[in-house]
């Protein structure tokens, strides 16, 4: 964990290589520092210069004669590391390098530059090992560097602030793009957003973006954290990050670049950082509740959201993840149409509609008789003659016990004078007594706006987007109450699945034979098809015949992992003749294949497997991102359905609640359903297995590679293992 | 088709229940025609007196003595048809009837308004049937009227003008709700949006959308149709309408609301209008390259892009549809990370990102070597610096032939006077000579983009908004190009499937037997499973062994249609005798069987048919919508991936186009691609048959209800109808 208190809130700021011309890198952050009120010392050091911008400048810092908290570098890299030096000399707390010229040059599609590349992030490295040596905090290099807005402390050569800062509020914006982090800054001043604080980390030598995180989430200033990401070279420290911000209930919003292959591929060439697969950092989101965005509109709205919106009271969560949580809603408005649009986007996002308690529908009724009081709730354009009507709806539906949220389409009604004063009545009395929160839509001016806002009570032009901060509030309320809601799926495995000792892992193997995965499979409790080893074809016949037939017969090899591809494998044998001959073809088929030294593997024997039919077959299975460590997932298996497969992923290992979220996701859990007069399966049966997958996939540790059931057989009769594959890593 | 001139473009306006009080309905036409400017005649008719707002007033219509084009009506609903009366009495041309407590009374959700419901529906018939009967062009009743922006005509009770009114544009609004046409309007105006004409058709007992939108389609000043619907309850109208104004190459943008189950049942219980499934809209809005958005937010955008932007010269239609045209993409930013989510998101809406050409790459990388010339190309901060390098990378982009549309996101670089006057001369030049069409993103004050839309140069606050306008040009730049596009898709048949005579209907069936929906089939060149039909055992033994075993043995009728539930099929059948006794077991489920009079079913023989298996299987058919018609629908089939079907519907007689995308939409065509070593399948000859069908569904005409092909067999072997069920109206 790093103390950025020097780095964002430095009482003293040096100046590397500062510039008599303001517009300079060299000469911005001490423009913005004056211009903009740093109370903080500020020392300009320059070898020649005795002034710069109207302050005293330093020959060096060592000339400064007072410890300094944070220096800003602007200088060529060639100098970095001497400057780094002088700084671990000076005994300088934190550094913003703003130069470039390190990794980043890596990024560039011209094979000429090869030599010049290497040599950047030569430079890079040998910076960061510096700083860690001086015990200097490092921010950068190749970054636009940080701000705090409450202290006013603008260590960045962005020049945006100088057409204006956004209000002191409680969003922190983290980026690791520096000139995505300058427009985003520009347009929290356009929508009025309240920002905490602003850092770019750039190529992240030493800061990373989960060390910011981790930070804000003990800053009691902040209380939202907006992150833009091209990604992560160290999950387990931005998995540290997301869980320190879910732990003290601050809603992290993510912009993660690169989702798409052709993203992916330009974030590859643009950064020094490594982009993953987009699916692993969902099941890392999905893991600590982080809300996502797709667009820079959505980006800032779910901060606007979050940072200002009022929490429902009521909210539940059908699947049992924060993630999952909804709030029902009621609709109000003016405009039948408009509702109706409304009621389209609450069923998209799963939020429900209950009907409006039948004491208020009746009061509108009696005061409106043309209105409709199912749900939305339409009080007519007739209310802008009767406002009283409409704040007696809104305030019945806010106070009662069925709604958690209130989405009401005013249309121009806001500015109506009649209908305002009444509105700001009840927005104030409801805040209050802690009814529903009220989210807005229509047309409005800027200070009544304003005025609601400080009460918790949203303004939207897009009534859609009412609807989806249901969504996004009620995640935020179910996240502050998380440790209740997600009790026992994160850190101790439930009792239910607690795994008794696994057989060892053989050190010198690349992976385990089926009969050896099958028996691991087994001891972590999963069901598996009914099976013995045998040696010879009499052993074959011998425990076919015990298994009942048919059987599948298969060769089992440490070394032979795709068994079908060789013509090891014969399904569906009927009698022992038929076992005797699929055990003789396993047999010869061994003897075909060749392994690293050119001679057939070591026979290890043929595996007798009962024939299992279900109703449906699943892919489950656990494998290890580079970055995140083992990911389970699981999705519909079997050759009919493999062109419509959807995999879901989720960290390992995994709570009852996440695998029963992955398996509705990927759609496995709609084969559960009763369909064509067949009884419906039990789904939390299946959702054990995989969470008894997921942890013997982390008990086995960094031995681990992949693990995989394929197929799993679910069916009436039970749920079985019909193959599998585990392959391992090398001992460390 | 309605001539709307009267209505829209009137040389006088009488207001029939005129007011003294410029607020009240009757008031504030007056008060709006007279404030904004219409330089036609008002006649204000009110019986007791002489002058209304500063306008000399008459008694009655007659009393005005000369003819009057308009009629805007805004008296009691007990006094409508002595009214509309008097308007055919006196030649007027058009009425718009505010007045409500017509049909949309029935739209309440309590019962003991019943009686009074009743009576709405029954005077909106008779007021119909009186503006038919006296040549008046009706809209309304329960409206809020129509403007005409260039003529000044605010035949509206709406308030909303009075706080300003849009520029003069091209942009025509059609809206079933008067609050939605209201805010829509305020949000035209906010948006600055330049409007044509303003039309809310309320009950529409006189006009609808539809001919609202034909006469749209005719009218110079109108070069995009937005509309908002609930429902229609003329299908033909509404195919004609926006098949003119697709053949006027007009784009039509629908917010059509009642999308889901939630939304529907709120549009049901909030309007006279019937509201149906909403796939089958979906259709509807393919087959006439309709433009659909889901919020205000869409609706306003997509009216924007096709008003303001420049079409591309260079698209591509990979389906042959206009609906699936792209084009090609430049990115180019100034910051690297906004460059991926631009890619992301064109990857997403399947827009291509060709590489920059090699000649503009290498100037880009001369100027500035840390730039990135992939596709985003990433020009950097530093072109701040330096904005001559991005002027030239732009022009080169958008003069090259690899390029439709150029995206650029500039972040505040637009208000920077060094880029700007740069900016212009490009702009400009590219306009001139035809170059790609610029859709700018960043923040740019007002008057610069007023500067650039009327060059046709697009600026959005969203980069992602700039990435779906590539789209939404594509799509009407393939509009304009339709004819050539979807040659033969429409109307005529194409020879290729041209179909010989069918068989004739039985006159008294409601149903057909499957031997006979067999034969239809085959007549109409759709392939089916080889069979016969036996009428005793010996018979059915001796078709099976023509056919060759296995076979299926199933009772064939036109009254028992759901065979299977009534133990009617026996599948598999290996040999002679087994085909005896599933003959039997055919007639023994048929004896059990009772039809209404409650005997058994006249015996119509038993059906023997070849086994057929394939790689997968599809439910093909057509069924007839209330509205529209004739509706193919398309999907995979089976047990095993029933769970995961998606229908995918078009209107019957499908193109080949359009079938091909049904197969791509259902998924169907995932079951074609090669996977597990089997070879592709041709989707065309799938596709035919889809073609097939839905002609031979348009042939049966009015009397053809359903037609259910499940399953329909495709294999590497070929295609077939394994089953075939065709349900049918009573004849006219």
């Amino acid at each position: 964990m790093h103390d950025l208190d020097a780095l964002l809130q430095p009482r003293s700021i040096a100046v590397i290589g500062a510039s008599t011309q303001p517009d300079k890198v060299g000469g911005m952050p001490i423009r913005l520092l004056r211009e903009l009120g740093y109370p903080g010392r500020i020392y300009p050091v320059h070898r020649d210069a005795g002034e710069i911008q109207g302050l005293r400048a330093y020959p060096s810092l060592a000339a400064i004669g007072v410890p300094v908290d944070l220096a800003i570098v602007a200088v060529p890299a060639a100098a970095a590391l001497d400057v780094m030096a002088q700084l671990g000399q000076a005994g300088v707390r934190a550094a913003v390098y703003f130069t470039s010229g390190f990794a980043e040059t890596g990024g560039a599609d011209d094979d000429a530059q090869g030599a010049q590349d290497a040599r950047g992030a030569r430079l890079q490295q040998a910076l960061a090992r510096a700083a860690q040596a001086h015990g200097v905090l490092l921010l950068g290099p190749n970054c636009l560097g940080a701000m705090n807005l409450r202290e006013r402390v603008f260590a960045t050569f962005s020049p945006v602030p100088l057409a204006g800062v956004p209000p002191v509020g409680d969003v922190a914006l983290v980026s690791q793009s520096g000139a995505f982090g300058a427009y985003a800054f520009a347009l929290a001043r356009e929508a009025g957003l309240g920002l905490s604080h602003w850092v770019t980390t750039g190529n992240e030598a030493g800061l990373q973006l989960a060390d910011v995180i981790a930070w804000l989430a003990r800053d009691d200033a902040t209380r939202v954290i907006l992150v833009y990401m091209e990604g992560c070279r160290d999950g387990a420290r931005l998995r540290g990050a997301l869980a320190a911000a879910r732990a003290a209930g601050k809603p992290v919003v993510v912009a993660k670049v690169g989702v798409t292959a052709a993203g992916a591929r330009s974030a590859q060439s643009h950064t020094a950082s490594l982009t993953g697969e987009d699916a692993v950092y969902q099941a890392v989101f999905d893991e600590y509740n982080v809300h996502r965005a797709d667009t820079l509109e959505a980006f800032f709205r779910l901060g606007y959201v979050l940072s200002r919106g009022r929490r429902p009271a009521r909210w539940s969560s059908p699947a049992g993840l924060a993630a999952g949580a909804v709030a029902p809603l009621a609709i109000v408005t003016v405009s039948g149409g408009v509702g109706i649009m409304m009621a389209d986007s609450a069923e998209r996002l799963g939020v429900p509609l209950p009907p409006m308690p039948p004491e208020a529908a009746r009061a509108l009724r009696e005061a409106i008789p043309f209105a409709s009081t199912a749900n939305p709730i339409d009080v007519t354009g007739q209310i802008m003659a009767q406002p009283a009507v409409l704040l007696g709806a809104l305030e019945a539906v806010a106070d009662s016990p069925a709604y958690g949220c209130v989405a009401a389409f005013l249309a121009g009604g806001l500015n109506s004078p009649r209908l305002w004063s009444g509105l700001q009545q009840s927005v104030a009395a409801l805040q209050a007594r802690g009814g529903a929160p009220l989210l807005l839509s229509g047309l409005v001016d800027d200070d009544k706006r304003a005025w609601l806002e400080a009460r918790g009570c949203l303004v939207f032009r897009e009534p859609a987007h009412a609807v989806e901060a249901v969504v996004t509030l009620a995640r935020a309320a179910a996240l502050e109450a998380l440790e209740a809601l997600e009790a026992g799926g994160h850190g101790a495995m439930p009792e239910a699945t607690s795994l008794p000792a696994l057989p060892a892992l053989p050190d010198d193997a690349a992976a385990l034979s089926e009969f050896e995965a099958l028996r691991l499979l087994s001891a972590a409790g999963v069901p598996v098809a009914a099976h013995g080893l045998a040696d010879d074809a009499d052993e074959a016949a011998a425990i076919a015949a015990q298994i009942g037939f048919p059987v599948a017969v298969k060769l089992c090899s440490r070394e032979v992992l795709h068994k079908s591809d060789v013509g090891g494998v014969v399904l569906g044998v009927a009698d022992a003749d038929g076992v005797r001959a699929a055990f003789a073809q396993a047999r010869a088929a061994l003897a075909r294949c060749r392994d690293a030294s050119g001679r057939p593997p070591r026979f290890e024997g043929v595996l007798v497997a009962r024939m299992v039919r279900g109703r449906g077959e699943l892919m489950v299975g656990v494998r290890r991102d580079p970055v995140f460590g083992p990911v389970a997932l699981a999705g519909i298996g079997g050759t009919a359905v493999e062109v419509l497969r959807q995999t879901a992923f989720g960290l390992a290992p995994l709570s009852p609640a996440r695998a029963r979220d992955m398996l509705a996701r990927s759609r496995a859990a709609a084969l559960c359903e009763s369909h064509r007069g067949h009884a419906p399966l039990d789904l939390d049966a299946i959702a054990e297995v995989l969470v008894r997958v997921s942890h013997c996939a982390v008990a086995l540790g960094e031995r681990l590679d992949t693990l995989e059931i394929n197929p799993f057989i679910i069916g009436a009769d039970g749920l079985c293992a019909a193959d599998a594959v585990i392959t391992l890593r090398p001992p460390a």
